[in-house]
């Protein structure tokens, strides 16, 4: 099921991965600072933990997708092989948008060059926005101050309506040429 | 059928894909901007518009680009579903070069961080380079301004002659020492 | 194989890849200066040369990996049908790290607009860390200034040891609630 136009642009979900805290061994230090600050800028927010297991992270954001304009994931970004949240988001995409991880780490290396090692990526499915950001909270404000500014727009776009007026008229006169 | 030698550099060819315009319901302002400042630049210059859709846009491009050394399409890089510029452009593409589009996202969130939303690639298809530029005709020109500089070397590289001569006596070599 | 706990974190490969170097024909300027670099900085260097050749690159590269925890590749990432170095890089990395090469880039656009040109990728094979730079010496040594800051930290993080044993816990707890 992909996202209709009943789910409210401003309903988000932030999804851990972390194996510690899916273990009970760490508080969700990351997913707490992400969903106050998504409730300060007026979002409904749910929240999950997942271990870091890519099948379980791709149907979590596939699940959240189908119920939330706006999917936050935090952790599973670096470089080792216990970090599989981006593939794991790749494998559940429509289509990437480049420009919204390059501005996170563009912004990161400002406050330091380790952000260059963040693998987040993000994109959409149906009419949902997946956005990775690091797993520590310094790392996951920081991502998500960058992005900030361009939520509200780009979860709008993805609202639509889209022309399907025009798309059917452009799809007609072509059908005439051939 | 891919670009020979026989092409001329400055040979460019201008792709817009808008359902409205294609459908006769808006004008191809973008298509008229970039086409204005690449005739200053010196460039012989081709237009055509086509509709927001995938295999239209692929067939289109591969065409373009076994006539022309540079082409450039304007629309369809947003993030909605109608937007497959990107994905159409990538099916046709030998190879992409992804320091352009990143270059044309960080010189454009310069003016507005609205910039990083453009989905644009840009590479290469035989011996031409292909690069998306946004659809509005405001964010079409900031891109094109931000890689105008490099597309003189860009275009000079790929119309060779690569040293052919060196890659053959290099492939022997190999071929004696196995 | 794939490199083990065995291998130092500080040793490095330098790949040059290059038809007129692997012929003879040129001295390897780019690797040479890349090594004295790499030895300032405390890695032990091992050096060896090959030609723009797709599987020879890709070879070369999976074999320094199994015996290196940073593989650097000079050469082949330009625009022509010659430049191969990041298809076969790519074909032979368990994941990307794309915020490596466009930091490379976009520290090297500071210096010249034509750094946006340079294809490199860098990436994951096991435990070990590939980076491609640029054939220029120039190219190489800027790009290689742009990351040696974050390399400690990179190769320190693959080179482990990861938390098994709360992956383990993790993997217990998701089994038990199913």
């Amino acid at each position: 099921m992909r996202t209709g136009d009943a789910v409210p642009p401003t309903s988000a979900f932030i999804l851990t991965t972390s194996d510690a805290s899916a273990a009970g061994m760490r508080e969700d230090a990351s997913g707490a600072r992400l969903e106050e600050r998504l409730r300060e800028l007026g979002y409904s927010v749910e929240r999950r933990v997942v271990p870091d297991d890519e099948p379980v992270i791709a149907a979590a954001i596939a699940d959240a997708a189908a119920r939330h304009r706006l999917v936050i994931t935090t952790g599973g970004t670096g470089l080792t092989p216990r970090d599989v949240t981006p593939q794991a988001t790749r494998s559940v995409l429509d289509y990437e948008v480049p420009g919204i991880a390059e501005t996170m780490r563009a912004e990161g290396r400002r406050s330091t060059p380790l952000a260059a090692l963040s693998r987040g990526v993000a994109g959409v499915r149906g009419r949902s926005l997946i956005v990775n950001v690091p797993g520590s909270p310094k790392g996951a404000m920081e991502s998500f101050a960058a992005i900030e500014a361009i939520l509200p727009h780009a979860l709008e776009t993805l609202a639509g309506p889209f022309d399907h007026r025009t798309a059917e008229i452009a799809r007609t006169l072509r059908d005439v040429e051939r």
